[in-house]
């Protein structure tokens, strides 16, 4: 008999032997048909893997990530057998699951695939799946494994490269493939699926080496899933922030000025200069100070702060100058000049705390192969600021940074976050630095800030900075897509290293604790992910613009004058259209713009003095004063615009 | 009979061999006694010299910049002769005019100067003027000089590099030294003398010679003009903007973040931001636009602009990436970026001109010797814009922001100023790029302008950029001291490196104009000389902190709480002297910080409901209340701020 500890921590005894999906079984008929992969000690196994030794054991459904891993990881293998059946002699080299969906890595020879083969291999797929085939791993000899791929070089490359020896493959139906292990029960659960895209990529990611083709693919359980998700990126290709900021002019790069640097256009620099702003108008009432300090410091500036070693020779390189031999360094981060600031004053514990907010641009190289719009840039501003606090303050403090991390994300429509707090790894002491006091108050510090706050969160081990524990904010946006925003940091690393001191109550010179806080985290990647998020559609308050007037004829063009600067009087952010467009082509370039409310001018309206309102996606609010409007667009910003 | 022609166009007849001052005496008694210098067909001659033919004649009295050089050339000869005298075996070595006052540089031998040593010097300087000697110059051969001079190496030095083999000498009294002419008739023209300083000065600066003393002094004709102008040292000293910037806690310097970067304190960075949205504010009803630029760009950016060809070498050096190869560099000026902004879409006529401004930081090596508080720096903000308009819309364009240049002026309170118009150089055409009708036409629209507007304005010649000509603003501070603020540029030039065009009403491809335009400059030297004229006393709606409550006693903390609260809810920037100090400490250390308005509240207000306000310098404003005192708050500032 063997003990089994399942994750609510009951143990269970089974005779040695048994199987994950036995034992689901025994749990209940329901869990045993939605199970699809297992974990055992740690270690993944297969749903029919025998369990011959006490341990945990953790079954994973379709709603769990370990789940769906499985599920496209066994896809994989079902797409590679499509593709040797439709294309003979095709060499398969590696083929994993990813963050949606799988890939498989083959060398075509004189084959190729274009998007008019995908129902093929689709088709192919599905049959194999109907005939419910099931995964099953087998050990084998290097020899044996050499010989049966002795026409494939690259997987030969990979045996030849396997350092423990064991080598195993996953059989099903008549197809076999060097594997690791992890699959679904069978193939049978794989109900849709979909090739999305074909790609060239070189074997091993090296360029030296032979260009192969890779197959992009997903599969779902269900038809229906499979339908949502295209919707969902049908949806998400919309609204990407990149073809966005383009039809509304926010912002351009130019390659002359440099990959990942953006240029912010007009209309995208008073989208930012509103946001800044927002969240200035906050800090302002919740004690932070503003400075402003160079995008350059001396070398030696990031030599203490301990960057330069982790860092510089990876980021852009020194600056030299021409006679003097100085070396400055482009600021990757705000933290070395906010402490030199406090550092320049002689501090007491009465001043403290103090909290110096920059809107602080800085500049981190990137490859250029990874830069993406403006969620990977090398030059970005961070809302950025740090509270230099007694070791006493901290709790406070952190908790205050909480509420307008909050403050912000209510306002801006993001509902729906979870969060993270990252600690130390107790069994790795070494990682940190700093002494283990402080260690243990600042985790303190974040744990009852989270609960007193009643935050939704999960305790990660080892995922502290080096320096210090800290809180991530993780939003879901309105495609249901995780991005990570607003970081709160507790350092007690920097102000040792910069020799920061206060006097305290006792007289003596003490060093304060430093929180590093970000609510937007940069504000290039805040609005790409708003723009994502919104589709364009910003709460009204951040809108470029917030309404047009559109002159039914060129008549009525002196009036729409009028009511524009009426608008404009009434502080709200309006343009007029008086090209001589039928109302029907104006409306429609209204709409592309997401201009919020469309005000039409006629000969009524000028009578009566007063305009027809439209509302973007087409609601009529009918014919109104301009003062009622007005009031209209206040109180919808009212609304949205939490209290802080 | 020579005819001379004088500055009003009128030409007089006189006998050839007449000096000068005989002119001067045939044109008025008056004009005679207070002429010190002269300029004949441009060349610098004595008041004495024999004028032997035809040409132009000017004379300079102690009002023209020209007559106080002559004034200070021949007071560093007196300076030399009482040096020679007090420490016999010097050796002189040069002894010129400077923007004000003269200096020697002397080779004491095995004698020292300290500031002792002044009055010694001063009382002989002034016996010597006394005596009233006649200057006078006198050719001689080469060998005669070096025989003169055999103890000396510098001026035997001084006297084998002459290149045109004329040597001339001037001698009064007993004393002679080698000189190129131009000095006042007799040494009773000087009546008051001030040795200012010593220093130590490399002969011909170079590091590698031997170091001598160098003796800075200063010279009037009349006692009461030293005296003035001593006060306005003594001011000039208390109101250095790097005094007042570290005792109203505006900036400061970190060695660490390096030399030349300025850290902007929370109060320096708020008075920054209220500039900042001052000009703002002005600009969005000018019809700019803000756009957002990063602070590096590709090497190739500025050789396409030109830019790195020219200062590239002498200039914060290329930064490089860790593996891709590119350079970029810091941005020593924004133009190329809003450039390329402007490139980004394609314009036609109707949508020009395009008004594009930004606060934006660019980084300018200077060599760490010349750098200066916030007036030299390395790294500084432009309130930079950049106009691209048609040809035909440069004259009113540039009309606009002259205009605003002359509103930002009125309502910082710089009413005193002049214009400098430059221009090309007409007989040096080869210095200028871009075609002869582009400048014709840039040149009128500037002259126009100035004309127009009554601008108070002078022409020079041969100051254009090289890419266009220009406009200038000069201001005078309170100190009477000039300081250039504010230019525009008209530039051909930039358009056509970056290959901009716009479409015309014509259908065809144009090229658009741009105009470089800066009001501030730069918001470190601005607010540095605002600091000067001020000496911290900003108008009203920039100070950091606009009153200051002061309790009697901690009796009526909680008052001077509640009238903190009142203050702020009426948007007036208020703190709190609640210690323990008496009131007289309170005030005087409200004084030292320059805050206009002191609100004293003691039983009696709190009684009544109402303030005492104390106004900086001294003036008592009675007990009035909150509402009250807001009022005169924003009387004061609505008076100030011009209308726009």
């Amino acid at each position: 008999m063997i003990n089994i500890t399942l994750p609510d921590g009951s143990i269970k005894q089974f005779e040695a032997g048994v199987t994950p999906i036995e034992i689901a079984k025994s749990i209940s008929v329901g869990l045993a048909r939605n199970v699809i992969s297992a974990n055992f000690n740690d270690h993944v196994v297969e749903t029919t893997t025998k369990l011959t030794e006490d341990g945990s054991l953790i079954l994973y459904t379709w709603k769990d990530d370990a789940g769906k891993q499985a599920f496209w990881h066994s896809s994989a293998h079902v797409l590679a057998q499509a593709l040797e059946e439709l294309y003979p002699g095709v060499k398969l080299t590696i083929g994993p699951a990813i963050e949606n969906g799988f890939y498989y890595d083959v060398d075509l020879g004189e084959h190729s695939i274009s998007d008019k083969d995908f129902k093929a291999i689709e088709d192919k797929m599905l049959q194999i799946a109907k005939e419910k085939h099931e995964f099953k791993m087998r050990a084998s000899s290097k020899l044996e494994a050499l010989q049966l791929y002795k026409d494939n070089e690259y997987k030969t490359e990979l045996i030849e490269n396997l350092e423990d020896g064991t080598i195993t493959f996953c059989d099903h139906a008549t197809f076999t493939d060097l594997c690791r292990g992890g699959h679904i029960p069978n193939t049978g659960i794989i109900k849709a699926v979909k090739i999305l895209s074909v790609a060239g990529a070189y074997w091993r990611g090296d360029e030296n080496n032979t260009q192969l083709t890779r197959v992009y693919g997903i599969s779902f359980p269900k038809q229906k899933e499979l339908k949502e998700y295209l919707e969902l990126l049908e949806e998400a290709k919309k609204r990407d922030h990149r073809k966005l900021g383009k039809e509304l002019e926010l912002f351009a790069f130019s390659q002359k000025v440099g990959q990942g640097l953006p240029l912010w256009l007009p209309k995208g620099a008073a989208l930012r200069e509103r946001l800044e702003n927002f969240l200035k108008a906050a800090q302002k009432k919740a004690g932070y100070e503003m400075v402003v300090t160079p995008h350059i410091g001396q070398k030696e500036l990031y030599v203490t702060s301990g960057h330069y070693a982790k860092y510089g020779e990876d980021s852009f390189q020194p600056i030299s100058t021409p006679k003097e031999g100085e070396e400055f360094l482009l600021k990757p981060m705000n933290c070395p000049h906010h402490c030199e600031i406090f550092k320049y004053t002689q501090w007491s514990y009465k001043d403290l705390p103090k909290r110096y907010a920059e809107f602080g641009t800085v500049y981190r190289y990137e490859q250029s192969g990874e830069l993406h719009g403006l969620t990977r840039v090398r030059g970005f501003t961070q809302d950025d600021a740090h509270i230099f606090c007694t070791p006493e303050q901290l709790d406070e403090e952190f908790k205050k940074v909480i509420d307008l991390v909050l403050y912000v994300f209510g306002s801006l429509g993001f509902e729906n976050f979870t969060t993270q707090v990252s600690l130390r790894d107790p069994e790795n002491p070494e990682k940190y630095i700093g002494d283990e006091a402080h260690w243990e108050k600042a985790e303190q510090a974040i744990i009852s800030a989270v609960k007193d706050k009643g935050l939704d969160y999960v305790i990660e081990t080892g995922e502290a900075a080096f320096y210090g524990p800290k809180l991530d904010f993780m939003v879901k946006d309105a495609l249901g897509r995780k991005w990570q925003l607003g970081t709160i940091q507790v350092d007690y690393q920097l102000p040792k290293r910069f020799e920061l001191t206060y006097k305290g109550s006792d007289n003596e010179t003490h060093q304060p604790v430093m929180i590093h806080r970000a609510p937007f985290g940069s504000m290039e990647r805040f609005i790409a992910i708003l723009l994502e998020h919104t589709g364009g559609n910003f709460p009204l308050w951040l809108m470029p613009e917030q309404a047009i007037v559109l002159s039914i004829s060129e008549k009525y063009e002196k009036y729409a004058e009028k009511v524009l600067n009426l608008l404009e009087n009434n502080e709200i952010r309006a343009l007029i259209d008086n090209r001589s467009e039928t109302m029907g082509k104006k409306i429609r370039d209204a709409e592309v713009k997401k201009i919020p409310y469309m005000i039409v001018v006629g000969e009524k309206e000028a009578q009566e003095n007063k305009i027809s309102v439209r509302q973007h996606g087409g609601a009529d609010l009918g014919m109104i004063s301009v003062e009622e409007f007005a009031n209209l667009i206040d109180n919808e910003i009212n609304k949205s615009l939490k209290q802080f």
